[in-house]
């Protein structure tokens, strides 16, 4: 089975290919009497499109959504929603060399071994620009949140470009808009920008690391064993198309400490509630979270459609060379940062549905 | 909703509680025609066992596996298949007191901001005991492999604890069944070996990373875009009590590669069929299988019950210290091992379900 | 796959085979905090248990339910439920003759067919005691609806047997407890007794009608379009064995209506709610329970495990006859009675926590 | 949850409501490689389009198919599959009247209830418009099942309008394309004429019975115990607007049958293969295809629009009288036969995935 849909009661099945007449998402399990509207979603999509800056690739798409179904006088009904993206810059005629050959590292081959079937129209189904849909649905799942959870606030971020991290110590929430890679870093932001354009111009690119942290989240979200908040997240995030690997908190560092160190030990708040330490659980113990910052992490690989020449072969069995024309990201971990924050928007609201649908108010308190 | 089931087509639900009566797992969409009995699932079962060595919690358990149905004259029938653990040593009197203080890093105070109750019966649902059922049902999804993917072999072994990693030019297949730890590196054990010792004595523990191959995995497997076989995989490792990080092929340092580096290149096999270069992709691209190793990698954090003191506040709101007596892991990560693996095989049986449902013998063959 | 899981949100996996070592449900979406133990589960029970009279099989079994997990200190706690009958009574001696033949109407033949497996012990997994893993299951979605939506009441009864129907002017609510039958009409509970006495000693069977309705439904419960109230409550009771029509309100008998002798027409009632002049809809619109009682009917086909002799085939290929000793119901209607309430319960439970979930307060009131 | 999924693996989410800019399905899991282009789905779609006769509603759209995803080169690549039909005639003045008014029979009471919203515009979500979303899907099921299960033919047919039941003795399958109510009785065919002519004068409507047969489907269909063939087709039939009653085989009327009557014998075929006496299974045994026709039937009330006056409320909790204009179906039965041929074909092409994944090649062979 081909599996388009994620999530469990707020249910996002996407679909559509990069070069087909349109893409987009169908939403089930939307809130009733949500405040919704095509400009809102737009934003979002906004800080995803492409051709922004030099950083990103140069196709250019308005990435236009529009609602089809589920919102009736600018409020949703609780059925299902339809947000359609039309394909409008489709120059095909730019993938003709990958028609016959397989890229290195990228999906055309294992669809075409899947499959039997060879849509070589810039990745067909995937390619990047599905997570369009993943943002526009996310924009759905943002607007219920503000209602039913108002107070959380999700943010992005690059922590990393190829060698080169962030200095935490320079951590400034207020940076991340301000540049074009939405890193709380300054300084990084320049190095990084120094370091795309050498990437750019020798036709290479990068792999990054992307944060993305969701603050005023209450305790108790999240379904043990298989349905925990980690596991929904690590596999949201993984669903990304280039991601290679997911953290919560500490991530693969926790292999390093010892349970003393690891402890968030836990105090009473001035409201008599648990306040922690440290937060090394990312906000989430035993797959619920536990009131801290939420806090999920991906590595995005570099874009495999270089200009740099690579071994391949052809679906015909002839061993050849290729070289990837067209235009491509130099480092696709920046357009995931949008992408992130929707999923996690998304993990967030269907938890939120689950905890509402079997436990209501029947959640402990302490003290 | 209490989401206790995992996978599409090969469906496990686990239940029980660590010092409930018993513990399982209902196990559906079993094929048919399976030879299984209880002997060879307690192999596998022997293998996760505590009490084995000076390294593991001390509870001696015989954890003996019962099939309550599904399984006729041998065979599996089709049918949903029942396998039942119970609990023999219950020495619920080393728990009392955690009845009242939560564990720092422990999953037992957010299960009671979520439901409102307190089982405090060593860990209650959130117990690592509840792998005893994923070990045993993945018992059930390598026989099936056996007879409908013959030839796939997985493999788990440690390649971290603490600050301590394995050496990947000492890497040796032989060497994994040999010592404690299940690690390919000889040298590793030993320091390990000590490592771990003084650990225990000062009552401290410590974190780990746990790396599982397949083998010997046919090029195919997966189901974009929610379904892919990493995000599958992601999620698997991810729900194991205590991950915090998961990576596929090269994970989180996908960041730092370039995308030259970074492309497995392509070549012809004697075959006429694609072998690669390299594996950086870890056997996944666009979320379906390649044919190369299939390689995903995870974190396990310290266990959480210590005997250092550590700070924390009890079920009614008072501010306390907590030492947690008891027969505990000082490292989780060792005892993982077997219940990654068990993960690894039920992930990789479902999918091959999953493939022969949706595309049959329909996929592509190059040349 | 074998699908042995109900429900969205409140889901119930049956396992066990009727001559297997036990049988039972995995629950899981429990919400916590519920009173249940082991005695209220017995009751609804021993409401199904056989050998209770001369109208059903003379087999004994106890059907004592254990509770394995997810129950402390006599609440649930939001983690997976699982509950145990252990079969007592397996003569299987008794159906040596069956190994080979298939019994005509029977689900022997299409089991094999499928599965490729014989197992012939009492039909293996397609034998009606997987309903009492139904009952028990009911029995926990029945105490959850005490506590979430007080005042529901489900009961079920018999309105026909073979070619006699209840006369609809003598229902007797008070009456359904008192006659072996469960039938509101204490008229037809004789002529029935003398059928059936009739019909037993030929070796014969038949059919019969139940009817279920739930009083005290809010408005509003159902999801629309696929998991329509009515649609799932057709699918509940249609999986229950030898279940072969399945009505809601008027029922097949919604063909012979006009539209306006259809319409329930729509009133004010004292407190300002809607009433309505008849139900025609058996409390269900567009899948949405319209707060009217719920009406469901079915129709069970005769046993076909008979004395008298039919014309058959071998597993081998060989024409024979055969008839079925054994101890069977003559009507196994009879007991699917308590089947048709525990499926009832579980339907509404699940569509009061999908609900909660996705709508919670956001519902509409009129005027 | 608003669940607008239907299917296991073969998986459909419908969307869109009758007076929103188009409707459409996202149809998930379809195999690839089977050819489907828009002019095969416009063909089925022809069948359930308005307008045709004058016992149909005189709204006239040309209900276009657009695909908008999923195919490349005419044949499905085996990602999601979208299929869009845009609303041009959406006349909303002629509702203006029950945008305060609540229809009796009509849904738009117990969506307002649920969701506290109120769509007026001609039944919004709860419309039959939806239906034809779901011919579309199924035209791209029968695509399918010609490629993988060649030879099966799904027959769709009413056998009753109000009080007229066809005669199973002048069935004629050739009939059934031949007159505008697809009966195989010729004489019904001119009677219901007649019957309808004086009923639409009289501004009233009419209730029917649909039949559904699905020939050439082989043994072994089916995914006991809670996806049973019958079960599914159940929910299926259930699910359609409109519908109150669900059959397979003798249906209801089981109950008036012994067993001696009711088994259906079984013999050898000429090809050592079971045959059977009779069909009053309705070609389910166990929740298992038998290899006979599959028999579905279902009874679709009276179109609740009518220009009779009823009896109703307001919005604002008025008593009022309403009589609903616009151009409504006298029996909208009539269009429901394609509508019912598609949920067969859905749920058939599900049932064959499901099988092919789970067993395989394993299934038994008789002799």
């Amino acid at each position: 089975m081909s599996l388009n849909t994620f999530g469990h009661l707020f249910r996002v099945t996407t679909w559509g290919e990069s070069h087909g007449p349109a893409l987009g998402a169908t939403v089930d399990g939307v809130p009733p009497g949500i405040n919704v509207d095509e400009a809102m979603l737009q934003n979002w999509l906004d800080k995803r499109k492409p051709g922004q800056n030099k950083y990103t690739t140069q196709r250019r798409e308005p990435d236009a959504v529009k609602i089809l179904s589920g919102v009736f006088e600018g409020q949703t009904t609780g059925t299902s929603v339809q947000l359609m993206i039309e394909n409008t810059d489709q120059r095909s005629k730019d993938y003709g060399d990958i028609a016959e050959k397989f890229r290195p590292g990228h999906a055309d081959i294992t669809y075409f071994q899947k499959y039997g079937v060879r849509d070589y129209r810039g990745g067909g189904r995937s390619s990047a620009r599905e997570t369009a849909a993943r943002v526009a649905a996310g924009g759905i799942a943002r607007a219920a949140l503000d209602t039913l959870m108002p107070g959380v606030e999700i943010t992005g971020y690059m922590t990393q470009i190829g060698p080169h991290k962030i200095d935490r110590n320079r951590f400034d929430w207020d940076e991340i808009s301000e540049n074009p890679f939405w890193t709380p870093d300054a300084v990084s932001a320049e190095v990084w920008a120094g370091y795309l354009d050498e990437l750019r111009k020798s036709g290479n690119s990068v792999g990054a690391v992307v944060e993305v942290v969701a603050r005023g989240v209450p305790a108790g979200l999240g379904a043990p064993i298989y349905g925990k908040l980690d596991t929904d997240l690590a596999a949201a995030m993984m669903s990304i198309n280039a991601v290679k690997g997911v953290e919560i908190g500490e991530g693969m560092a926790a292999a390093e400490l010892t349970g003393e160190d690891n402890a968030d030990e836990i105090f009473l708040g001035n409201d008599g509630q648990p306040v922690y330490s440290s937060n090394h659980a990312g906000g989430v113990l035993g797959g619920i979270s536990t009131g801290q910052d939420v806090v999920v992490r991906f590595a995005v690989k570099p874009t495999s459609s270089i200009l740099r020449p690579r071994q391949t072969i052809t679906k015909t069995g002839q061993a050849t060379e290729i070289i990837t024309k067209g235009r491509h990201d130099p480092c696709v971990g920046i357009r995931a940062v949008p992408v992130g924050e929707a999923m996690m928007a998304c993990v967030l609201l269907d938890h939120l549905l689950l905890h509402r649908g079997q436990v209501g108010d029947a959640g402990g308190t302490i003290g």
